[in-house]
């Protein structure tokens, strides 16, 4: 393996992302949220605002996209979820808890229709209203 | 569809990410950098910022990772891709470009080693000293 230090210059300590919309889900409150993304068919809306949707040009043609969210709610100082009876202790980067020093959340979803700035999926999994970060043609896709 | 207008309240313009370390490939140019992972088998490693290397417990146990990392030589202002005459012109959102309004690239790889506050994994396409994101567990796979 290389030094284990970082000695490369110019890398910024925190970089800015740019909320390009937000996330219309039916969860109003955490507890109403899907545990997975499995049992979960629910339509969502991501709704960009009006300065980014022009980038969905195209997009009506992908059965699937890759949307990236960000989980304001969540707990950045945790690096451990702490083991109970029924699950083992785990690093936060060996899982995919909300609760981790960047709260991106990644998940695959169907795409259902694109109309002007909106695009309907299935199948989020975070609160209404949920900061959106980014949506990409997905490549890959959830093994179950 | 809901009103198209975002009206939720309280949604933050943007948000701050904090780099949780680096990447080391072996790309110092973009010039270098493969066009798709795909074609690129070469070992990379995610170098955490000591502060953050607790985060990395059990994670020798997975397979596979999905890595978020930050492009960031790539054009933001971007919204479309500009047609050429071997390919059409599509919104960045229904592309994989790194040139987007928030470049976070996310790319699923093998784990090849744990070692201390270090990751080595095979294929990504950046270039060396990019900033690290966050690593998660992979539950889905790249289609392609």
């Amino acid at each position: 393996m290389p030094p284990s230090e970082n000695t490369h210059r110019d890398v910024p300590r925190t970089v800015e992302c740019t909320v390009i919309g937000t996330i219309r889900t039916p969860y109003k409150r955490l507890s109403d949220c899907p545990k997975t993304v499995h049992d979960n068919p629910a339509l969502c809306t991501l709704v960009l605002d009006h300065a980014f949707a022009d980038g969905l040009f195209g997009l009506e043609h992908e059965s699937h996209v890759l949307v990236l969210y960000w989980l304001d709610q969540a707990r950045r100082d945790w690096l451990r979820r702490p083991a109970r009876s029924d699950r083992e202790e785990l690093g936060v980067f060996a899982l995919r808890t909300p609760n981790r020093p960047n709260p991106i959340a990644a998940t695959v979803a169907p795409v259902v229709r694109v109309e002007g700035n909106c695009v309907e999926v299935r199948g989020l999994d975070c609160l209404d209203g949920t900061p959106l970060l980014d949506i990409k043609r997905a490549i890959f896709f959830d093994a179950g």
